[in-house]
């Protein structure tokens, strides 16, 4: 059973006092209730925060075209793409390939979708992201991992295997993301086969593909071909891959192979400039955001012409740097501001759109973690990312992974999905029957209108403490990382594995197992 | 001289390293400009987060109108005030109020401001609010205060003065704010002179009064007309002070004792239903929209007919409680979903608009804090709030006020102030030759554009570590906390206080002495 983290707050003090609003029956409901599975996805109810006008919009596109023209952009170590430019009419000097105005955005607009549908394995866990669909997905990348208990020390593949449960269990998760932690305990070579594995079989949500090098990203197709069946994977969407640009303007090789192999078999890409102002970007808003829309308009396009049609995601890391120090910083001003441009970008290309997510430069899951995340976690909602990657458990600028930043970022996630669901208008949302029963002077906690919706009329998170000071100090005076040790350790006993065709577990395993005999270990 | 949180942050760690970007001039030149006065007040460079469309906002107005008329609001113990509906044409039956449709609209939308400026005693900090216009200002109320050296205790006027001076030190408050704690070393009945004369004192900026009773609103204006000169306080708004309803849909004789003394001086008022919904309102968004805007609706009406053209703020602070346990709950969905249609409501009316802060139900300034103060923060400069009271300092649902916590908030403020901003939309923020000198591959550290921008390129945090994990660790792996404790220790130490004309503060003290002498000690 997937537990739901609004039901386990049940358990952490919650339930003590008196239910004003309920009583013993209203308790028993809502406990019932909460095995209900949660949506797969957010569908968006609400509008977007609009930071840019239409005048600066067309000024920032006519500026990437102009960067797209004049300066150009490097495309390394691959004669192949560097011809599918020329056949595209560009000019091509050396790796420099330079765009005739306008050419990306019309082989994006003419072929590429404005609405992703990721299958999972479990057809009740497909997401669909774009035009107004959202899907939370975990960090990805961190050769770390963290706990209250250990420590820091290096990922391996038991620390990712946690971390695909305990996104599995997470309601507000809609993903099992991509590269949870490095595995650091596998070869380099052969960790892209035992973490998709990890992803297929302990969790039935969608997942991410290996992007290190073209012949994983094969073997990534071809673990998806068994599990789905190849035809299914020829026509349908079943894994997303992270492609990253060399900011300033450079494509190298090893991406442009993994893009080349997804597009082509009509698996999704995410191409993303990965930018820290300052240092991979001019330090100002829109300089950044003219530069980040020349180089994701250029890989995106590139994925038309490997495959028109292909699925792909205008993304986008963007942070900024100290200016004192050289370190990147997060949940500041400047990110955001480039967030919401860099969205609007997006949907007026009409793509569906990646960034933000709990970001931090902190080293643990403390104040400033927290203020941070959340900073951030708020703009890419209201601005409208539609594949939030690095949701939960993001540390140390993207190079650990926290056990119990993970949960507290689940049930921010959680929160998210509420918010963008908006208010209810209808007569039972407009309350009036409520307001004229209670009338001045008087308390809504046991009228009707309460009775009926106060199950779910608000959020109810199962980290924070909400009690008295005094009720607070006699259950050890705990703050949200202690409660948190706590909560990821009961998910992972509770944790139950999804059911798996066990042919298909047996074919899996024997790929892996054949993969991995065809090559000796590497350390790159 | 007023220390910058900018300028405090080269001592914290940033410094240490090479500036890569600049060298040593430019941050020399970077400490030179420090001591720059930080801009006295926001003025707003983006849009607003709409949530809701006109239609909505249409049928709110309407719901609203019909609680107004159909159901009506109580006017307790104040006979003068009920005589002043009956005089407007209300229909009142023993304390409960019902208006005639469009009546509070139209008594608000014919004489009240738009915009309010508020005089400080220095007027480079002077400031406005409305239109744009937003003011930050510190927390308001809590009994407690709490640092990490001595915990939780009862405030008191040396905290008081603390947290005065701390506000005037932090360049993101634009405010000195009211009741920073109450200082319970001080008789109930006295401690209003202390307060209000600290404020006066110990900063220059604008400041809140006294509403506890009638008289010591009445106290508050004798002093600013010391302080300003009585003309000056008559024909300019010198003070502003929160004035909450009693929700669900009572006003209370002390809220209308010092709504009447302070509109009649023509200084500002915050209307403001103080509401936890699912007690004091209904467990919906829209339910809760349409009681607050009725309550807030008649209380600003009663201030324009005290005195057409008195200030006023449509003010709302709304949160939910947990329905397990009736304890109220901070940063979580649906309160933001309130603010944001709140604020339109404010704007569609034409009156500034006061909400927000940095709330939380946490003991501590840890992560469930930060999390639930800055989905707070963030909602309310989005939203679109002019008067931010609880910017700073707020712990325990209110209860106390955090050291800490209040440097931290502070940290956020200056931030909030930087994304109104918005982004420069200039040749310069463009940074087209930036891009043209870097080209692909290259880094922008070191490029002209960035020689010239980066000293305000981006925000700075004083609190937040980028550094790497080594060197926080070298540092002694201090949490924000540990860093805020020595933060507030170091502005305490280099405060110096404002200047004040000797008369004005000799005449301020007679005032007080005179006023403490007339009344024995008093604990309500």
């Amino acid at each position: 059973m997937v537990a739901s983290e609004q039901a386990e707050s049940g358990s952490t003090g919650g339930g003590r006092r008196a239910a004003r609003g309920g009583g013993r029956a209203a308790r028993q409901a809502a406990r019932a209730s909460a095995g209900k599975t949660a949506p797969a996805y957010i569908t968006r109810q609400i509008g977007y925060f609009d930071l840019l006008n239409e005048e600066t919009l067309d000024l920032i596109e006519r500026n990437a075209d102009t960067v797209l023209e004049e300066i150009g952009l490097d495309f390394r170590g691959d004669e192949e793409v560097l011809q599918m430019w020329r056949d595209q009419g560009c000019d091509v000097r050396g790796e420099r390939v330079h765009f005739p105005k306008g050419l990306c955005k019309k082989l994006i607009q003419d072929t590429a979708p404005s609405l992703i549908t990721q299958h999972a394995r479990n057809p009740e866990r497909t997401v669909k992201m774009g035009e107004g669909n959202t899907v939370l997905v975990p960090a990805y990348g961190p050769p770390f991992v963290r706990d209250l208990d250990k420590g820091r020390r290096y990922g391996t593949i038991e620390d990712f295997r946690n971390f695909v449960k305990l996104a599995y269990m997470s309601t507000g998760l809609h993903h099992s993301g991509g590269t949870l932690c490095e595995p650091v305990d596998v070869p380099v070579n052969k960790r892209h086969l035992d973490m998709v594995y990890s992803h297929m079989r302990w969790s039935d949500k969608p997942f991410m593909g290996s992007v290190t090098a073209p012949e994983r990203a094969q073997d990534t197709v071809d673990m998806c071909k068994i599990l789905f069946g190849a035809d299914f994977v020829d026509q349908n969407c079943v894994v997303i891959n992270l492609i990253n640009a060399n900011s300033p303007m450079v494509w190298d090789d090893t991406m442009l192979g993994a893009l080349k192999v997804y597009a082509r078999n009509n698996q999704a890409t995410v191409i993303s400039p990965f930018i820290l102002s300052g240092a991979m970007s001019p330090v100002t808003i829109i300089g950044t955001l003219t530069q980040l829309y020349a180089e994701a308009l250029a890989g995106m396009a590139l994925t038309q012409v490997c495959r028109p049609g292909a699925p792909v995601v205008f993304g986008t890391f963007a942070s900024s740097i100290s200016m004192q120090s050289g370190a990147p910083t997060f949940g500041t001003p400047e990110p955001s501001l480039v967030l919401y441009g860099a969205a609007q970008l997006a949907r007026r290309l009409g793509v569906p759109f990646r960034s933000g997510g709990g970001f931090t430069a902190s080293k643990i899951a403390d104040a400033q973690a927290a203020y941070e995340s959340a900073n951030t976690l708020q703009t890419a909602a209201l601005g409208g990312v539609n594949f939030m990657l690095h949701t939960a458990g993001w540390l140390e600028g993207g190079l650990s992974m926290g056990y119990e930043k993970f949960v507290m970022d689940a049930d921010q996630a959680s929160m998210l999905g509420r918010l963008l669901n908006g208010p209810d208008l209808s007569e039972n949302g407009q309350a009036m029957d409520a307001i004229r029963e209670v009338g001045p002077g008087m308390h809504y906690l046991g009228c009707a209108h309460t009775q009926r919706n106060f199950e779910t009329a608000f959020y109810r998170s199962p980290l924070a403490d909400n009690n008295s000071y005094e009720q607070w100090e006699a259950e050890g005076s705990l703050d949200m990382n202690q409660r948190a040790n706590a909560y990821w350790k009961k998910l992972l006993r509770e944790y139950e594995a999804p059911a798996i065709d066990p042919a298909v577990d047996e074919a899996l395993l024997a790929f892996i197992e054949q993969r991995k005999s065809s090559m000796p270990d590497a350390a790159y």
